[in-house]
């Protein structure tokens, strides 16, 4: 009773606030116009949080009717999808316009100030206007990254060991089950969570008490994102709010948030690269929003998103080729190795796959892949070809070749690397130094994994990008030889006894 | 005799090229006054260092006189000094302005060219404008970080040990003293060493033999400097001379200096966060030297300074939290593991501390806090409060409570993990496998330190600022698993003897 | 005759291409007229390498003549040669301009599309116009990258120990013998390869199947590449195509792409650096095209370049260092340890060194220095002086004098420690816990290497460029110590049995 006299308090408190705080927005001829819905947002959140409405105020989003961007042919139009609600058109695409979408569907939707609101944008309302590149998204890696981590018994295991509080009971380790937040936190927050709604919670805000759905596995980022209306995946670690800028995406900042070393070092290795040391000189010079992205005018050296994934033409604007946010399409080999490289996986839902030992793997530990679940040959060379076509903006066709045939000799030694220090954990299981019971949680096993997810994985890139130290000594070759002389050293040490 | 002949030489000569390269400053209406004494020190200084004079001349201090600078009012107000001397007043900040303060109590101050400089301008020069921020820095553990380290008996160790040079006498190390060289190079160089003047001595300079005074511990940036004058602190770590740029200090190259992995990734961690990628891509849109720095406008991503220390206002210039130079002030908890996460000791002198077992610590080796000296629980809501401010510029509340909640889960798990690790130390003394007389120099020793300095501490940053990771594989939960595993093999491959 | 068929086919194709999408450049007033030739290749390649073609567009040899480019007089001059072919000076400095010169000496001379064009532009074809340039960089280190590993027995031994690949034979390591391919991604990514022309092969390009020469060793783009003319060493790592950008040069990311860490740490320490901070955060402000390059007005803190071998001048123009493209000119000392830190060869072709032992060595083991073939004092202290004009523009000579007795003493301790190092490893030698065949393959042998290729490199690096947690924790002082432990807890482990 007390509690809805004081929410009540609270509102009328907020209302007062937007009377005496509220600036209108400045009548400019050039401002599209804002929803009714909107305005009441922005008449309250310019003082509840200033710096998102001013961050969308200088946004595409802010800056065009939805109909105006429909007006865009060719190349240079941002909305994919066909059939937009034409209650949208008319207005700026405003926080009604993303957070009230498919309602129904938003366990987190929730009263606020009057409006049903959602909590949380998902994909799948990004997919009313930008259709297409949900549609490439959905069935890739990337949107099934929380899966293919936690529905994979031989990666949760690992998630698990990795991430296991210890203690020690008589002077010995006891491992302790991996908590939520410490997923949250680590493998999770790149994967994606799942967002749960357990019901509503109340929180003192700025302008009172007020009552907001008690989501758990959030706030989260992960590109595998379980949203609260069970579509999967997150735009915005890629484009962040509230700007949802092509400029952020297209720099290799925002890929360096996951793919970083030691297990993933493609930023690291980029950052090394001849394409990079020509970007980061040249940023001022670049053309960060054209589209299409122009190489040689725009641009002059490729980022992450110039060859994994942008529209590309050359200075006439004749499209090279085409956007994709599949970023796994133009990639014919995987250099994660799982534990070794292998053609891309057909599908971006990996715990499907079934290796010879019926693990959900791209290979066996001793090496044989599990074909039927990877693209063909066919299918390597058309996305080789489509690569090769990014290369060939700048490099000639005898260049790109070179350079491919180069990325698959790495492939080959690394993969005979991890194949020999594979041999030798059979060895330490088979003759009991060590237990394959849980096959990561022990020194040996330890010694092993940093052999194929670190030092491989950094040579592999390192090939494929001319990151060159990460080939040689920074958790590569060195790395690589140094921890398989380790593994003969603990099984010598401990078979002599 | 013939000594002095030759020094009266040099400055003849010095005089002379003074007459003949010295380009008097250009008559801009828009430049303000500079006084005689610093006229002459461009004179010379122009052709002796003439980077120096070229970028303070683009500075703010030669662009503006001390009595125009204070007509400024509110958030704008730069000087926050009241009892300004007159004679600086109607002048430019210029070389005199700062190298001539407080002339006798800097033991650095000699006769050049003239005039009575000295070689150190200190934290209590810059007070003479700029009061109240080094009233703030004074007492906060950057102020104190040099006798943090060195009147700690604790750390000192820890320092002589990390630093102590070895010889090979009969086939077994020898360690050496730790040499004040090695100590200025390392810890002190961001701690800050004693700058100590030992007379004068002759210089052989582009334009002849000087006497300058002969410093030890110098040059030298950190923050905890000991000045000659007996002041504590060095504003150049971030201001660096002699543009003094609040660009420079708000960019977080500079906290990058010293704040990072392994021991302090706090600058690692944000490069890799979803803050730092927007604010490196959107870099030239943001304005840096605004004062107030306007959220959503200024900047749409917060750097180090934004959260830390900066005065931040909403794009109408309301501000949302006071500017402030003791970067401890908005934090509640330590994530700087010593040995345990803690709360924020209450004295910026930590050498104070002393932990149930009478070690000058916040928290004892087994975890129990000294909580004597550490701040309380209101104190610690209110920090909180404080910076979650600064968070709701651009979150809800809901999303800060959220992300809060996380942080102190990721303290606690790490703890626990430490506490795992010194249980292990502790058996290893108690066995006779390791002597803890020096707690540091051992190799099981340095596995358990690895624990507590690099990865719990790479855990926390990265809860705190979303550098995933720094939590999970660089340096992080994995690192934490492993380095646990090898001490207890560490163990039993001692103990089965 | 089928092919010959569709080679014709594939060339009509490419010359009606032409037709179809060749846009003649724009008749722009300022740009300078373009050789028939080079026209030529514009015409195919600007659909063919759209990319490089516009690069070059925008570049400083687009845009002016070589003629006009000889009128510029002192410190501005870009060309050194006196001996300009005067059938290039009436034309920009296009395609053919660089890529058909000196044919007759180019084994990767082919027939393309009617003209004699080379795959490869080498040193020695930059000499045309950049005589002075390739002068100083022919004799240097970096021009003798390739054959100062591979000519020298004990580097050499090193590269085929750390990139050997492994099998697992009877349950123990064989090692097999380096591959090029491997050699090629990572130790020769940086020193240069042998580019080797094996006559010619077909590859379907864009425009159909050509002959193009069968290069191995290529691409590469290493400092001391064996260009198919003969010439030593590669101009494109720091100035790369097709802009051959001055400003890209200036910028660290270049130097930052070969010696970063663990073993060449000098790009991470200086971005740790005060200099780096002040370069980073001011670099819209820095004029990085300004030739002289004025300290203080151009730039306000040094890159690389600056230090290492840019034209600096005051800003007044007043020379202050010249120009040099031995990048070893202003240096005394070298601080990358080959064991031990060293006096700066005499000669870039290091593998002359003979060492007491007689190995190609600046230093013996235990330290003694080859000193025939190292650099005299008075050398070192005229570099040594050279080094300090640079400082002396920003800092005083007081200043830089302790600054590089800092290095000095920096350089003493870490040869201490590795001669500490080096002591264990020969007792183990000497013990036959070890086999000194080769001295790079066994586990205490890596942790060795580590000490001086690695962790004394970075304490170095870093007193000399101030970057302190490279000193402290990261790969320094710390690291150091603790392998040095676990070099002894290796040898102990083992001497008790």
């Amino acid at each position: 009773m007390k509690k809805n006299i004081l929410t009540m308090f609270a509102i009328l408190g907020a209302m007062i606030l937007i009377g005496v705080f509220y600036t209108p927005l400045p009548a400019q001829t050039s401002q599209p116009p804002i929803s009714s819905q909107s305005q009441t947002c922005i008449g309250c959140h310019t003082n509840v949080t200033p710096g998102i409405v001013a961050d969308w105020q200088a946004s595409r989003h802010a800056q065009t009717t939805v109909g105006d961007a429909l007006k865009a042919t060719g190349a240079a139009k941002r909305i994919s999808s066909d059939n937009i609600p034409d209650n949208l058109k008319g207005y700026a695409v405003g926080c009604a316009e993303c957070h009230t979408l498919n309602a129904a569907a938003h366990k987190d939707n929730f009263a606020h100030m009057g409006n049903q609101v959602n909590v949380v944008v998902s994909s799948n309302d990004c997919k009313t206007c930008h259709g297409l590149e949900v549609a490439q998204y959905a069935p890739s890696k990337k949107a099934h990254a929380y899966g293919n981590l936690t529905s994979n018994a031989v990666y949760s295991a690992l998630v698990d060991t990795v991430l296991a509080g210890k203690e020690v009971k008589d002077g010995k380790l006891v491992s302790l089950k991996a908590t939520d937040a410490a997923k949250a936190d680590a493998c999770l927050a790149c994967h994606g969570t799942v967002i749960a709604v357990n019901g509503l919670k109340k929180v003192t805000t700025k302008i009172g008490e007020q009552q907001f759905p008690d989501l758990s596995g959030w706030p989260n980022l992960g590109v595998g994102r379980v949203n609260p209306d069970g579509s999967l995946g997150a735009c915005t670690p890629c484009h962040p709010r509230h700007s949802f800028s092509i400029e952020v995406a297209r720099k290799p900042y925002s890929c360096g948030q996951c793919h970083l070393k030691p297990d993933v070092p493609a930023y690291d290795v980029y950052e090394a690269s001849a394409h990079a040391i020509i970007a980061n000189a040249k940023t001022k010079e670049f053309n960060w929003t054209a589209v299409p992205w122009k190489s040689g005018t725009d641009f002059t050296a490729p980022t992450c998103a110039a060859c994994h994934n942008a529209l590309i033409a050359d200075p006439q604007g004749q499209v090279i080729v085409q956007r994709t946010h599949d970023f796994g399409s133009r990639l014919w080999v995987r250099l994660f190795g799982l534990i070794y490289s292998h053609p891309q996986p057909k599908s971006g839902d990996t715990s499907i796959l079934k290796n010879k030992d019926g693990l959900p793997l791209p290979a066996a530990f001793t090496g044989e892949l599990a074909t039927a679940g990877l693209i063909d040959k066919q299918e390597q060379d058309t996305r080789r070809a489509e690569m090769g076509k990014v290369c060939s903006a700048c490099h000639s066709t005898n260049w790109a070749s070179n350079h491919f045939i180069k990325i698959d000799a790495a492939n080959v030694e690394t993969d005979l690397m991890t194949l020999a220090s594979t041999q030798l954990i059979l060895k330490a299981w088979s003759n009991g130094l060590a237990d394959n019971k849980n096959p990561f949680d022990e020194s040996i096993e330890q010694k092993w994994i940093r052999q194929w997810l670190f030092y491989s994985n950094s040579i592999r890139y390192s090939s494929a990008m001319s990151g060159q130290d990460y080939a040689a000594f920074e958790n590569g070759w060195w790395n690589l030889n140094e921890t398989l002389q380790d593994m003969q050293g603990w099984i010598d040490l401990r078979s002599k006894k």
